[in-house]
């Protein structure tokens, strides 16, 4: 077979504070692939079918600080393609244990249509389908963002039944998880989101006190509806601030991302006084790190929950890498209406 | 015998900074007691041996704040004594659990010479001393601030040889303490506190890496000693911030207090997203939510390391109850050079 295009999206220029789309990164479809010839070197060829647009990227487009001790994984390269969590088919195989016609998944999975990878390594593993789940949930709740909730709110939510948890982001993958892992464990259940589709659909997946942060002061609704024994943390900021403020004594802060603050300066919080004053608990996560505990686990309950309906997940699909750039953008001001997908292909 | 003299320190106006000796309280020396016949009602007397003096005074001469969740004890009541932590002698007793001649350690001592209490309540308990400590050393090492540290060093240390602590206040009661554990559970000790005699103190006492933080700046030192796996905190503000900046991954941050606050405003906190990004965990303490759990043990361990020298503790102390409103200014300023105890009698 003749070469075909084999597109991409490319890290283009570390941006000052919203990622700009064609500036930011670039889609460049000139690029082109023998599917059929080309070397292998004992790795395999994958057909890239969906990418996943998540928050965490804006980290990754970050100028590298020599000074910092930051634990993040190593930024976007200049262009390079842009990579983060993924489904692909793979075409062609000299890795014996990767065989031809199966998926893989992981967090490297580049932005382009076709990839050569040298083997599996330490992040990229095979993944099977639940008959009546699209590949699209598996880089959403049945994937990093829903594993994200799930593996934290085990190890460190200490859930009790008539507690009341508060959970940011509401509608996204991870909040929509968590709203409805406390609500399975008997919590009174308040979250945020920035619209009223959002809210809509957190009261759907049975949100007590849903509320939209734009149009509603955050801290009348806690002084109301608190204190807060568990605050689930995607904003950072003001609302870890106000959080801070109406927590209850022993409460539990699992703190999972700080969005309001990935391109513009972090508004300083002044309630940390109070951590040990109510003696609260302050957990930071990263998915990664509790992967090797919760993993096996995850994948044996909650594919077969989100197929039956039992867990409910919202998404909004994208269809082909054109998009990327744009729904970087989106996601980063809360646009989005739900988990942000790109599907590259079909099978 | 005719009725003696009952002195005793009023709190008398809530201070907008630091509290002024004679105006944020006062000395009374006017009021007399006949011990001999003062009505017990069931209770019993008290006489008033040593009273402690700790920074967390400040945050009980607050103004009250309804809207407040705040879990702190309540505050010093306008015109009525000072309480804190304390040894009294028992003197006459009409309650069968408390004997003549005993004596009684609790968070609720008068600062009066003598006290009629109706009963031990939830609070007060008897107390024996090591025949080779002082009474002085209960209400520190081997009192509230010596159990602040063992108890939450025990919950949330998670303490691993070669790893590097960094413990503020180093040459108070709690840090002291702290750093002595750290250096048992062999690891690498950087403490800062106020002056140079105290830097001498923290060195006397196995601190590989002490500093006065008012000559040295403490990022400078951090960036070169750190990352720091455990942080112990007594000061909160622009030292959260820095030990937040040079945290390792998993770093353990047990939080104790904030006295930079107490007095002025706080310094707002930047550095909260690295608690996610590094996986952080965040624990306020505050010793009597974990007296339940460790103090048997605290009682039968550490007052024999304290009298052998095995655990060095230093103090500074005052006598009189005349001392007690400059002493208590002194703390909050950081110019006691050890624990701060008033001895208001001998036996």
């Amino acid at each position: 077979m003749a070469p075909i295009r084999n597109a991409r999206v490319l890290f283009n220029s570390h941006p000052e504070g919203y990622p700009v789309p064609g500036e930011t990164t670039v889609y460049d479809a000139t690029p082109t692939i023998d599917v059929d010839n080309v070397p292998l070197n004992g790795g395999f060829l994958v057909k890239t079918l969906v990418v996943s647009v998540d928050p965490y990227f804006r980290g990754r487009m970050r100028k590298p600080d020599p000074k910092s001790y930051a634990a993040y994984a190593a930024g976007f390269a200049l262009g390079e393609p842009l990579y983060g969590y993924g489904i692909a088919k793979v075409l062609r195989s000299e890795t014996p244990d990767v065989e031809v016609g199966k998926y893989i998944y992981g967090p490297n999975i580049m932005h382009q249509e076709y990839t050569v990878y040298p083997g599996l390594g330490t992040t990229l593993r095979l993944i099977e389908k639940h008959p009546d789940l699209p590949w699209t949930a598996y880089v959403g709740a049945a994937g990093m963002p829903g594993k994200t909730a799930w593996f934290a709110w085990q190890e460190f939510s200490d859930a009790k039944a008539g507690q009341i948890a508060f959970v940011t982001t509401g509608a996204g993958p991870v909040g929509s998880m968590v709203i409805q892992l406390a609500k399975a464990a008997g919590m009174k259940v308040i979250a945020s989101a920035g619209s009223e589709e959002k809210v809509q659909f957190m009261k759907s997946i049975g949100v007590d006190v849903p509320f939209n942060y734009k149009t509603t002061d955050t801290r009348e609704v806690l002084a109301k509806e608190g204190p807060i024994d568990i605050f689930w943390d995607n904003v950072g900021g003001e609302i870890l601030d106000a959080a801070l403020e109406f927590s209850a004594v022993y409460g539990r802060f699992i703190l999972c991302g700080s969005i309001a603050g990935y391109n513009q300066p972090h508004v300083p919080i002044k309630n940390t006084p109070l951590i040990a004053v109510r003696s609260l608990h302050l957990h930071g996560i990263l998915v990664f790190r509790l992967e090797h505990k919760y993993d096996k686990a995850f994948y044996a309950t909650i594919p077969e929950k989100l197929a039956s309906g039992e867990i409910k997940y919202s998404e909004e699909v994208v269809r082909g890498l054109e998009g990327v750039g744009d729904l970087i953008l989106r996601v980063q001001k809360g646009e989005n209406k739900a988990k942000a997908v790109v599907v590259v292909a079909d099978e």
